[in-house]
């Protein structure tokens, strides 16, 4: 069983099971000790065989191929395996931390450190088992001219080479697809160790986060505040990525190295996109323990959901720029424009794409009576959510933010169609998934930071870019925060502004965004910074966050009532008009004080545009406007609500009016109505945390429908209130 | 751009962006003309731009690289779109025939038939694209001496040739991944249209299907018949592999075929294997239409889950046959009865590593007060589930057996420990993953049909595979059946073994095994049979399966009480000890007779034994035993249930089970711990569908833990009872 005279252009590595070379690749495909045994064990056999039995050649090639394919299945399942103890370890870490109150370790932290520790195990214990490969070339080379290698490679592979006869009488053709580019042929291969491909983080991890951003999202609060979030979120975003693509380019240009001849201004501008957006997880679990302002809670938790839908449009628009209008790098300005107007059209398209199927989903579960049966009703549901994301994705444009925005519809139209059951169930459902997916993608972090195999160290450029980020985050902070107290009556004080810039973290948008694409060694090197800024971040700043708060001073613990009339006293004197929240309402009694016919067509967000009334007229006039037509027309048309159709449209559109008005909708009495309705409020205008932990509670014994909302934000029991920062 | 003198070994396919010759192959790369047309310009302007530019080489194919990725990411996600449509759209589907009460069609039929639909669109419809591949072969073709081909090549690329400038100064290096063997190299081409990896089947689709079989199965009367259920899984399934195996071995031998030659007796028996398990869910609502003996019930839901476990133990051992002991397929009784031995030390493993898990899961929620946080429970209880499918994967036992009775102690056992939320919550999610995951494949199975490029088509092997498959469960159904009715009281009458007969559709488990190796002409083969018996029985035979009732005169309808009352009186003058199930139970009010200090050891399976005490000893011994020690000492250490390891361990061992007692095992009253257990009861003894649509119910409005058994079997509501035979 000797290799012969082996060709110089094909080369072919000794598999391990044969010759026990292994173990001096540095980075080769590792796996277990037992694993490798085994399998060495089993082919050996296998191969053992074949030599003994003459008339095997086909069959045993077969039976080979069927043990290779039982031992990579195998694989798979180790290295899934690896991560759901990891997240099983988490689980248990988190809750005996929680048990015993510390707080000086956020979990996302812990998850990362935990997937450290286990990636440096995996690459350092085991011992490395090479992946046999074999180089091939083309054989007269410069014939063709096409710019991209071929998808796949179809090789002619000549077996049952043993008897050393001449000619190929069996010679099998295999197909290779494309896996991606080897840069250094000596040391870097192509393994998949506890690694995943980065598509897995773009279609299974991000969605459910995203969507559960959305679906939870606190929609008075947040339509109140829109033009504030969307300066913060897009000019922000945008900003802090500019300056931070500039500033990179310019240090990268200054470092002696061979990235500054190789590392283009878009590249810089790419690296700035990606970095930009923070973290919701970890702003929302600290502003929670801040209790601040609600309105700054808002906008901030607004800002920071949004933020990962610009980033990742802008960092489309960047690449497309790259792609479509320049083949140099260089600046160019209709280019330029052009991607501007790619940015803001993608933008707008995918939030439409989104909101119309969040839409559609609320006509289906309208006009059917689908919600007879839950487990069909919540499958639609969430069938018809991720479809929005794959819809988005397929017509090119960005699934995120489709599945944002679809979120949001869903909570504000279609939650209110869907029996109990499947309010409880899609709300819970989408909390585990957000838990899992989130806690994945940190431990996948930790992991990845020693198991994939394309990374790229420069230590010069990962300084550059902990600077750089630091002063992205200062610009989108501090100036902004600046532009706003020249309005804002409650200012953002200095002190909350260097909690603001301090809650920067970095999390799990900016690395599936750096890991989708790792062919150059730009991107790579980009990718080693990302997963590093990320680490740093959510360990030393996620976890410093709360000494920091006692340090500047920042009153912690305030009660969030307390807190909220203050709020609204110094606002201004506000009566009524949808601003009281939470146990207010509850306090209140039965007062839904939104989209009660005595308020007449001022709905659930015009409610909201109805508090801040008097104080700012020229920011609640677009809330307003959107607030009367929800109220008027899309509340009516969507769901059961009233006032219907057939009351706010001319007379003239009475039969279409009519065909789109239930029976529910027109024999329902207000009583029923206002429960209805009320208790939708409940879960849109609830803060994420408490609309899910109170869920929980509200699922208990007694409790139903109405009861719904006792365990509220200030409840510290533990099942409802005290850990409601943490999981989120 | 010409491709200039092409050399005869290295031969490439044009690209379709530049020549638009494609169309011309009927099984290539098909996608929609929209995706064509917008990638094939998106390519001409950056293969144009390159044309222009002189010195863009590298970042160019970088460029298109990424356009390449992103390519391919659109094309994942319109895969993925089409499945989920074609979900969303079975669903509504399923109401409308659910809201119109139409009997003849099944949902899993309307599923399948829908993705028949849509994998002939795809396939017919789309012009095709080819993806591009160019043909290797080494060039001192014998030289070396490997059965395998490589796992990787590394395939060194000259770009930027435009220029006809002949020394290679860019020459990249791209990684390919083996993929499989081409075998027609003419006509058959590797491509992933609406197709997925097989892996996806046994990593995602199977363990929550499997898992929640086992989590909701009724288990008391499963272990009342658990010897009549063990053979019929076991002795049925094994001798109906092996009799459609020597079946289908001599039919094809008769075959003057190239099949006879090449077919080999193990991958007959390999089809025996995969194509004798029935699937649960078909059989499972149409017994409940049927509304057949409830241990008839049990005997069959046992036999069809367990089925799946035996048969997919059976073909691994049959492929390890053929590994391991025989290198030329014929028969060797030392390699036989080895593989016996494994056959029954792999069913034997994988069941002790899933008890274990479950038993594991159950400590961990016992000892720790995770339940306060029933987010992190929830989340704990579904990782330490699927890492027991991985578990028992990656130790290369059989995930689905492992996760199967990791359902059934996590019923028994876990439940227990759970807070109320997660009890609901874990049920709900498993309920709604698999009700998913059944749909997924059955759609898959439609849609494959025409897009999986690995299909054989054999008309003579199909109509033999149609026939031995008839008679490998008649094989099952009659002399089983006849054996049983030797002991059995309520004989199986002729027309219930006829239905029984016809009742065996195939599923989810056979068109995975089938799909997942297809590397040779034979496995296709099969595949494709396997494939259309799935379809045709789903489709026929679940639509006639109503009519077919009527026609056997099978009494329809009989009032399950009723029912279940005559069979008892029937049966043997029973008393109390557990038998009464249901509403009986619910109107004998709260007489938890299982597991009360008055019944001391006669735990819940005790007491199911208990109920067949004076009819057959010899079978309930095991039962009786079993249940004796799980009272004693596995629900006392694993869950909070009294009597404590303090009273049922000697004295000796005091220490350590004090150690083992948990404070709210020794404070809980009795009142406390009988209302904890009768509703883990009412979880345990609930037959499938009621086990959660009562929960359904459950979680509605002024209901709660002991409410929670409202709602049963007889409850013929829409949301708790009418749908249950459907989705189950």
């Amino acid at each position: 069983m000797s290799h012969g005279d082996v060709d110089p252009e094909v080369e072919m590595t000794s598999p391990h099971w044969m010759h026990r070379d292994a173990g001096s690749r540095p980075r080769t495909h590792t796996f277990w000790r037992l694993e490798r045994w085994r399998s060495s064990m089993l082919l050996l056999v296998g191969v053992a065989l074949c030599d003994l039995a003459p008339g095997c050649s086909a069959t045993d090639t077969d039976i080979a191929l069927d043990a290779k394919a039982t031992l990579n299945h195998r694989i798979q399942s180790l290295d899934l395996l690896v991560f759901v103890f990891l997240l099983a370890l988490t689980v248990l870490t988190i809750w005996l931390f929680k048990h015993h109150r510390v707080s000086w370790l956020h979990e996302t932290g812990l998850a990362v450190i935990y997937g450290l520790i286990v990636g440096a195990i995996i690459r350092y214990a085991g011992t490395s088992a090479t992946l046999v490969h074999m180089q091939v070339e083309p054989q007269g080379v410069p014939t063709y001219s096409d710019k991209l290698p071929p998808d796949t490679l179809w090789f002619r592979y000549p077996v049952n080479q043993t008897n050393g006869t001449k000619q190929p009488e069996l010679v099998h053709t295999y197909a290779y697809v494309f896996r991606g580019q080897v840069h250094d042929v000596d040391e870097n291969e192509i393994d998949l160790k506890a690694t995943f491909d980065p598509e897995v983080f773009f279609n299974i991890i991000l969605p459910p986060i995203i969507f559960y951003a959305g679906y939870s999202l606190k929609k008075k609060y947040f339509f109140r505040n829109l033009g504030a979030i969307l300066t913060f979120a897009i000019v922000g975003t945008t900003l802090s990525a500019f300056l931070i693509g500039g500033f990179m380019y310019g240090c990268v240009k200054l470092m002696p190295k061979y990235l500054s001849s190789s590392f283009t201004f878009l590249d810089s501008l790419y690296f700035g996109a990606l970095i930009s957006p923070t973290d919701p997880l970890t702003i929302l679990a600290i502003f929670n323990d801040l209790r601040v302002d609600v309105n700054l809670y808002a906008l901030v938790l607004g800002e920071s959901v949004l933020n990962d839908a610009v980033a990742i449009v802008l960092s489309g628009a960047i690449q497309n720029y790259g792609e479509h209008y320049s083949s140099t790098g260089e600046f160019e300005t209709t280019a330029f424009l052009r991607s501007l107007s790619d940015f803001f059209s993608i933008f707008l398209l995918s939030l439409m794409i989104g909101a119309a199927m969040g839409c559609l989903t609320a006509l289906m579960t309208k006009f059917t009576r689908v919600r007879d049966f839950p487990l069909l009703e919540s499958a639609l549901f969430v069938l018809m959510s991720y479809s929005t994301f794959l819809l988005a994705e397929a017509t090119e444009l960005t699934g995120v933010v489709a599945v944002l925005f679809c979120g949001i519809c869903q909570a504000h139209y279609t939650y209110n169609n869907l029996s109990e059951d499947s309010r409880q169930r899609t709300k819970q459902i989408f909390e585990l998934l957000n838990f899992l997916a989130e806690n994945f993608i940190f431990s996948y972090i930790g992991v990845s930071m020693f198991t994939f195999p394309k990374h790229h160290f420069d230590a010069g450029f990962i300084i550059t870019a902990f600077i750089c980020a630091a002063i992205g985050r200062a610009v989108n902070v501090y100036p902004l925060s600046w532009l706003l107290n020249i309005k804002r009556k409650p200012k953002i004080s200095s002190n909350f502004q260097h909690m603001l810039f301090f809650a920067g973290l970095r999390g799990a948008m900016s690395f599936a965004l750096a890991i989708r694409n790792t062919v150059s060694d730009e991107r790579q090197t980009m990718l080693t910074a990302t997963s590093l800024i990320v680490i740093f971040t959510v360990v030393i700043q996620g976890g410093a966050a709360n000494f920091l708060l006692n340090w500047l001073k920042i009153p912690v613990g305030v009660d969030d009532e307390t807190e909220q009339l203050n709020n609204y006293q110094v606002h201004s004197d506000v009566e009524g008009g949808g601003v009281n929240r939470g146990k207010m309402r509850l306090s209140g009694g039965t007062d839904s004080n939104l989209d009660t016919p005595v308020d007449g067509p001022n709905g659930s967000l015009g409610g909201a545009s109805g508090g801040r009334r008097r104080n700012s007229h020229e920011k609640a006039i677009l809330a307003r406007i959107w607030g009367n037509f929800d109220t008027k027309y899309m509340k009516p048309l969507l769901t059961h609500s009233r006032p219907t159709l057939l009351e706010t449209l001319p007379v003239c559109c009475n039969p279409i009016a009519r065909l789109l008005t239930t029976t529910q909708q027109l024999t329902q009495d207000g009583s029923e109505f206002r429960r209805v309705d009320s208790d939708s409020d409940i879960c849109i205008d609830n803060d994420t945390g408490n609309g899910l932990s109170q869920d929980a509670t509200g699922a208990g014994p007694g409790t139903g429908t109405v009861g719904v909302g006792v365990g509220r934000r200030n409840s510290l029991s533990r099942v409802g209130g005290d850990h409601r920062n943490a999981y989120i």
